[in-house]
């Protein structure tokens, strides 16, 4: 039966349920979450893998670490926000350490951006997440070109896995480095158990369902390295990824109406939601008759995914599905709490950029030799 | 024609120069070298790739570094000693600066040895680099484990390399990690000619003939790295192995009786001398008669690669082949050359252990993950 809170577009995520072995997120565990986020609240994070030593931890209050990182290739967009938020979510509620990837390997590897190009695109990503409430201080941010210790463990993991592992789980890659690259992954996610940050200990990673093969990987290689690093197997949470507001199934960069960067000028997210798939009913009269189908609807799955407020999101689904709400009134209503926020986020974001750079050059601790900058 | 410093067992090595493109190292050049060393006089090194960039250098007084490594899995023996001699040979003669690679990680990859096992064995490795006159002042000697810059370079390489080059050369590995040692290697060769070593500049890395795809696949990557890194492409010389003492054709752990360490006992060194296989005749009456055989002579081989004064191995080969040098005194007499070059070499060694230790420990710059260093 469906209520404001029950999930569109899940089929998928059953199916990576049931033919994966990610856990369900039970509304058990929910219920004993402490403060339960709007992510957890709303369905939207669907499923797991340990979540449990991580709930544990929390419940009884002992030290763990929260990991994630951007691929620093574009701004902040719509899609980013979620893992964004969870990062913080953790790191606010519950104490945990935060380590941050600005995966610039990666961003070279798989996009050919040189170190100095994607430097820039990070300071201003890393200003975004401090915008987000990320808290420097409680926070490890590194840049993946300049942490040994991930490259360490990339290469050790290395020594674990057979090429037919990394075929498996990766597919047949043209270019040798991104089979590297997912190693790289693995040393990262593994980084927060490293000694020198007092571990090992539990992490959690918050995941798009796509990313579930670096997490499967990863906590193969963590019971691999047991013996000698007494690695805890990380634990993953994996969420629901908003869709297309133009109705396709994915956000993407080929698709510029289906998604919006948080720098992008108010007109043109007016636009995009104006124009979004909606549930709407062909003519006003249907769907005054027959109410509206926020399900279907792309502008609904917005304020699910972006309006904190529950009683605001329950008011619209109440209020389109009697047909009291009509399409174009809902997308206006919609955009202006959307612009509101990422007005108020850019004004924070602006005062967070001179610190961004300086985090991210007090990190640059070795001299490296940088693909893509040119000798004097 | 046979004469004493025609090289016997030479057609795979004509199959290289034939099939790989290999540059045969041509008297031309060798007459034009200031000071040709033994392993140049006597046709050991039998080919080339890209060597008159380093004999420019030399004749024109120009900076250039000699790179050679050893993998930290056991004690020098006798065939470690070609490589190692070369280092020296250039860094002493013509003022290369050396590069001294200790592969702690391929010794990780390949024989699961635990880094501080390996530290253990290439404190034990570097003394004996230091007893045959590396000196340290003019090399930089380190672990690949602890070298950042190696590890950037590895995963640059790996962002400029397909797939299917990798297979091509190395073939279908079952553990991933040997593909990525392989770039390590490659990150080791361009090594000297990072900014940070006053770079680009020409290298060369004395190498045996089995080493030659490493060669290729790093000359192929500073051509790709060159719009960046303004890399040129390292040469390399390929040089003759020395053969198995029980006359197999390649030295081998498996089969002791085929080498020795320079750390085993004098007695097991005779015995194996006094049993290798020879050219002489089945009975002293032929021997005298139509005179030894010492192209199929492995004790001859040894007196080729290890006895420095020219005009002793045109001596034996002149007895041997006349019949008046019968093969038991001869082996007497190369294995008291070969014993009283031991003794000393032993001697210089010990009084470099400590110094060895040293410049290992100070190169160990950053806090690392070891593998196999259990967590206190």
């Amino acid at each position: 039966m469906l209520d404001p809170w029950s999930v569109s577009g899940i089929d998928d995520y059953e199916k990576l349920i049931r033919e994966f072995g990610i856990e369900p997120m039970s509304s058990d565990i929910v219920r004993r979450l402490p403060k339960p986020g709007k992510y957890f609240r709303r369905g939207i994070i669907f499923g797991h893998r340990g979540f449990d030593v991580i709930l544990n931890a929390i419940l009884n209050g002992e030290s763990f670490a929260v990991l994630s990182g951007i691929k620093p290739s574009g701004s902040f967009h719509l899609g980013s926000l979620t893992t964004a938020e969870q990062i913080v979510y953790y790191q606010k509620e519950y104490g945990a350490t935060a380590f941050y990837c600005i995966a610039d390997v990666e961003a070279f590897c798989d996009n050919r951006i040189p170190y100095e190009e994607s430097f820039e695109i990070a300071v201003n990503n890393l200003a975004d997440m401090l915008a987000l409430g990320l808290d420097p201080e409680r926070a490890y941010i590194y840049r993946q070109s300049e942490e040994k210790r991930v490259m360490d463990i990339a290469f050790e993991a290395g020594a674990h896995v057979t090429t037919a592992m990394m075929k498996a789980i990766y597919g047949e890659q043209t270019v040798f480095g991104l089979y590297m690259t997912a190693l790289l992954q693995v040393g990262d996610i593994l980084l927060p158990e490293h000694e020198d940050f007092g571990g090992p200990k539990p992490v959690v990673v918050p995941v798009g369902a796509d990313q579930d093969p670096h997490i499967r990987l990863t906590r193969d290689i963590a019971r691999r390295l047991h013996p000698h690093h007494k690695f805890v197997p990380p634990s993953a949470t994996f969420h629901r990824l908003i869709r297309g507001l133009d109705g396709s199934e994915k956000m993407s960069k080929r698709n510029p109406m289906s998604y919006f960067e948080l720098s992008e000028n108010l007109e043109s997210v007016k636009f995009k939601i104006m124009n979004a798939l909606t549930g709407g009913r062909p003519t006003i009269r249907e769907q005054r008759e027959l109410g509206g189908e926020p399900h279907k609807c792309r502008v609904y799955e917005l304020a699910f995914f972006r309006v904190d407020d529950d009683s605001l999101v329950e008011d619209i689904y109440h209020r389109c599905t009697s047909g009291e709400l009509i399409c174009g009134d809902c997308k206006a209503m919609i955009f202006e709490k959307i612009a509101a926020w990422i007005r108020e986020h850019n004004l924070r974001k602006r005062k967070m950029v001179d610190l961004a750079r300086k985090i991210l050059e007090e990190n640059s601790v070795s001299p490296t030799c940088r693909p893509g900058i040119s000798r004097p």
